[in-house]
């Protein structure tokens, strides 16, 4: 039952044809009721607080540049398109010019109006590999319209360089922590914190770490509280549940 | 939004207080209606062809019988009780005394009424220790109105105990095939017969067959078409889906 | 014992140079008697309902076009080449015009004749990533007869968009479901429709998805009653399992 | 070097007999300094925002009725004790008899002075077998002073009844989802909400589920962005997270 | 077609109603004939050399005794029962006074007739705690009449002790080694005898060993060729290939 | 302690410079003897009856041309090279011209005068994906010496195949049984017949085959008595094993 | 050849009927020669540096307390027994009076003589429930001479607690480090210090730490240098290797 | 606060604008000092004897060749760079003239100055295919000044090869042993001696290695006492920790 029928019942009811009785047994026939979906399918900007982001991982950079132009034309907000290879951003820039192109995250992110910044998400990586996992979180938390600290190469087989940063780590409101091989990098700072702690386990690593099992596994069983934990790889995805997190306090 | 409220608006409608337009904006509102699921519920017999299963695993016997009970009030189908043990039987007997047990199956069962028979589902196991899978799904089979033939102890190894079956092969509309081991049997009956084969491994078996693992590969591999795979054990699952299956023709 | 040998024997049973006492003891040796098989396998179209797939993975195009032909000779109906690549349609296209190449499934078909079509499978697909395998089990289902309709990228992640297709969930007779990912889409269809689900878990993911093992074990853990499962990729599998469901009710 | 010493140290600077520029290379030769944290670990409540909690799974009774005499020694906080037993429950009792225990969660809890109560983390649970495992998250979330609220019962096959609870759905900050078996519900959620999602996977489930790891995989593989994870049955850790999630926006 | 039927069939060829011909198609109709199967059922001794062994994990001591009493009637060879434990051999010898108990192995054994002894099969352990697997093992082959020679505790941490047993090893015919945890010892005997090695991984072991998985891989991967191997702690398929290897040297 | 020390030893026992308990203790002192095994080594063809097979996988073609020329001087036999590939061959023969090439097996053999043959190993294949596996094995059993039967494509979904082979399955000495996805073919053969079978699980196969995992397994759990297991694809092993056992009844 | 016809054979040489030449010979014979061994095995405690340790496990306390009598006569160096039970404490109590038994470790100790400590191992833990496997390295260590330091409780989540034991950490020669749940202390403390870290993973966890296989992943992906690993729950092992190394200063 | 306003803060108390017990109060408030850790990292190659390791797997050429000039200006010591390709050292070369480049073992190594040789590391391997793993420990060790000795393809399927090398094993020091496939060397070298050995699995295998598990698990659970492990392919890893234990005894 599309919007057009529906209004059709009601203007029967009004009629005096169908009586309300009649009309709440017709709409009762309905098994999935896909009324109010549609509205906030038109309003997802509004209902999750970001347009749909562009996952380039299984798209042509055709594919890519046509969606992108599209959600340019029905929102107003930032776009970003996640595992981007340099030419779907080519092809992005021929259509839209202002898309900027991040190399080592892979991302292409396109800033559109001002943002008000909320403030203060610490994105922290353990080593210098996992740069392209933290940087996909940076640069969602970002799009997202948050203030975005990043503090990288603090692993955990060098705490010395880990403890310099007191005062960000006091400062922020959210963490992002990467980390591949052991992933213990979470455990400390979920111990020294008293803030929500996004864990992503990386697939750097040989042999035993088997394909990032080993920092997986190592997250899920924190001993800190605090912590929890996305998908191998998911910048993308902690970025935006930070994100989530950091808007409750704005 | 109840069904009070709703006829309420359309009452209002009906009397030009709301107009069709705003109704519809009203009505668009609900993020998620709930409408037609209601009635579905109240119906779930005939949406789903049979009454709620009870799961007795983590149950009291007070809570298996007081379940019992209540599903006996509701309904006018059979009543199914799985993984039931001997107490949970005692306490559901002394309420409901036509209720039969099913020691090997763990299986309580209830039969109501007369129900039409609809032919032919075969159940074949491997070995004596897959009896008490086989006897969960050929119970479901039966409590859901099927008439079901059991084949047991015709594993791979003994090729020709099997093969004397021929008649019962080529009879049954649909198969339930339980083995644990190597779990080979369903791909031998895919490629004997051109019905479809519902496979269920067990968890029988010791050392490398790590609770059934073996058996589920086994099966998931299967050379033969026509093949597919419940869980490790589900015996219920495996029954009800070739109770579907076999609905189709009726 | 060939067939000449057994006529032989029963001519010398006519003329009484062999008691029938003796044939029978003569016939009692055969371990593994293959009369009737031979006959079956001739006859493998009726006793399976279809001919023989190509299963291309491991052939070169030219071993493809040249059992093509040989089936095309041997049997009327259509003629299904799974894993197919571009090179392969080629060179099957040269000798059978009439063979068709769809790219996405890697799949070639030749249909031949009319076929009356049985009514209505729905496969569904959770994401657009899952396409290739969907459309292998919807051209499966297709060559074998079946009303097939998709409905696809319907993820659990935005269900207002599957509850719109109430109309298509409700005419079904059998269900192919399709998900990477956690595999969730089954699950959800079982828990609404009362007919028979087909799941397949597909390869796409990343990460802790493991090649397919966490839709896998999605699916096969289901709380939905209904579904079973075929391994990961396997369209084909799923589409032939549901026409062999689907043809029961013919 | 602790307290004393170092104000002995910066009184002979104040006198003269040491240098500053000796006062420091003093300091610097400190390679772990344990200066602030010491203070820290005296106001660890201030720094975390709750007193430690009692795992008592490996504690005999008499232990756990004695750090908990201490912790209320120490702290004006709540006091959270989990996976405890009864006997447990009874020793702690016998010495605060305000120590409720709720046995189903296994969790005691010992309520102190009045607590603000900020608002609204939703605990969700998919099956009735999940329900320990929830409870452990609404009663740590209520212990760190949140306002919460639990809808049990409504697993991703009967979505109706999830659907219901539309208002409560839309009226959280923090979501903890519980689910065994496929663990897809958290998928749901985060496909119908716009705030954070914390999943809890559990044992709950037999055969492939592996002592939950099917559920683990499905959660970590959602295809619903804004969903992070925490160990299998970790109901504490999940409400611990939400807590600090929800302080953000108090 | 059962064994009177077929007679009847052949006689009426003979009678001249039936025409050869018109026999070998009625024959033809088999699809899965047991006529020869039937008679090797009843001569299972002669196919397989060895009658139907009791594996007594899933029966009761009831069971047990009444199939060894049903077998003694059956066969004149020996009798073997696996996995049995004490209460099993005591109902066994009340009806079987000859049986022995073999505790360690738990195996009952009945001897019977006097068996030409085969020579030498030898049954190595690396580890006290390997026993009763290598005794299942070594007990197996000798109630299937072979000579069994029986080195124990020769792991590969102390080689030395191994190499004491230089005559042995040169003289057996076919190994049957047994060991846990890395299970190495298959890999050196397979490197210092040009004769077929058994290799049976046991559950010996904790942590890694994960129930034997560590030594099952090691023996599988073994960089010794002529090492085959059997399921974790299947000591009884050792014995029983390795007396089938035996027995084809006459 | 090299021979010409031990040989200087004793010149001086014979001298009566060193008494004979003196030269015990001295000869105590070895720790590890290599007396014997040296010998051994010069005699490596006698000792295991077969000269070092060439395994090419890491090795250069010009090493391996060169490892083949080496051997061939210092043996008589037959010379055997696996997992070798075309450019190795084309080395190798430009040496050896009497090398063959044997492409499907990647097996180079190099037959050396003329040898006794022993009789009948039997070698089977599930599928046709398979058969690279099974002519490794049958090549290797042949460059030992021993006479090799193959039958390829007789897979358990399509039995009646198997079946035809019944002189074949009755005549041979040893099984070599070749099959990937779910590999249940061994069991069927090891129900069959009362030789020795050696199971060779290969890696064909996709999704829950997990590269040759799931027919290990299978083989593994075999419910038929008889059947050991080599590692996955190892071709070579079960040929060699097969070897030696065949052997045995020289 | 034993030690008495080595002996026989050099007085032959001695007197000229056997040539030094024809001795060689008959020793080249030998293809395992035992001579030397046998005396090591005589004086293990020389070649390894401690006596057989008994691992209980497997044992009846009857077992273990007629062993350390026999390994108390045979040797002056103390006695360790692990995984000991109190009532195999008492047995062997009666017998050797002066057995200590540490309840928490699991293990019996008898100390004989008096021993030269060398200097400092250092045993940590991460958690409490760590301390009978580090309490187990702690007591191995000890057993074998080595002044043994403790520090227990100071996990990564509390970093802080473990920054305290400066002076310990830099005095230390080797350490011993034991965890669970994540496993990360070893890395830490392989960050810390520039001296071998023997990490221990234990089985302390629930959930997704599989038995410890997270934490003994996590230890082999360290991301420090100059971490090795031993197997989970293996104390004993630790602290045996930890001597080793001790020693190697001494 | 760096060394700078320390030194401010100081002078203050010094002039007495600032009290001793303030300064104390300001430096409480330091949570994670970085006082020493600062000089510490200055001195990074004191702390831990060897300069900052280049691991290449991930860095460009110019990236390996820019660090490898920065360390040369910032140490004495040798350098090593792991994991790099050939093109790596040609950069590396061209601006460090005196660069080595190990091809097999993938290694450049700049020394520099004379290095006192710390005495015998022996490093055996049990394959040629494990040579590249085993060259990277010697030559880690060797950089880190310690003598080495190098014993390979000594596996355990041809023990004769092993025990020739008596002497060595008794005069080295501390092992490192090298093995793939069923990763059985570290088990036998554990038991012939008394000295530490670091086993490092290889991923050197095919089928159910599975990348190197195989020998994994093995080595993890040696029967043989002294043996520790470090991950899959990581012979840094074992060179790294060789010489840290080596040079205790310095």
């Amino acid at each position: 039952m599309d919007q057009k029928s529906l209004l059709e019942l009601l203007k029967q009811v009004q009629k005096g044809t169908v009586s309300p009785e009649s009309a709440v047994q017709e709409l009762k026939k309905l098994h999935f009721s896909d009324l109010g979906f549609a509205k906030v399918d038109h309003h997802r900007e509004l209902r999750k607080g970001f347009p749909e982001v562009i996952f380039c991982a299984n798209k042509t950079p055709e594919q890519v540049a046509a969606i992108s132009v599209k959600l340019a034309e029905q929102t107003e907000g930032n776009i970003l398109a996640t595992r981007a290879d340099r030419e779907a951003y080519r092809q992005v820039a021929a259509l839209l010019p202002e898309a900027e192109y991040h190399e080592l995250a892979k991302v292409i992110l396109i800033r559109r109006g001002i943002q008000e910044q909320r403030g203060h998400i610490l994105v922290l990586s353990a080593g210098t590999s996992d740069l392209p996992v933290a940087e996909e979180a940076a640069l969602t938390a970002e799009a997202m319209g948050n203030k975005v600290e990043r503090i990288y190469d603090v692993g955990v087989a060098g705490l010395h360089r880990l403890l310099r940063y007191q005062d960000s780590l006091l400062a922020a409101r959210v963490f992002v922590v990467v980390a591949g091989m052991e992933g213990a990098l979470p455990s400390v700072i979920g111990g020294l914190v008293d803030k929500p702690v996004i864990a992503v386990p990386t697939s750097v690593g040989y042999g035993a770490s088997f394909g990032g099992l080993a920092a997986l596994l190592g997250m899920l069983n924190s001993c800190a509280s605090g912590v929890s934990v996305v998908n191998i790889d998911n910048g993308f995805g902690a970025g935006y549940q930070a994100s989530l997190i950091n808007r409750l306090g704005g």
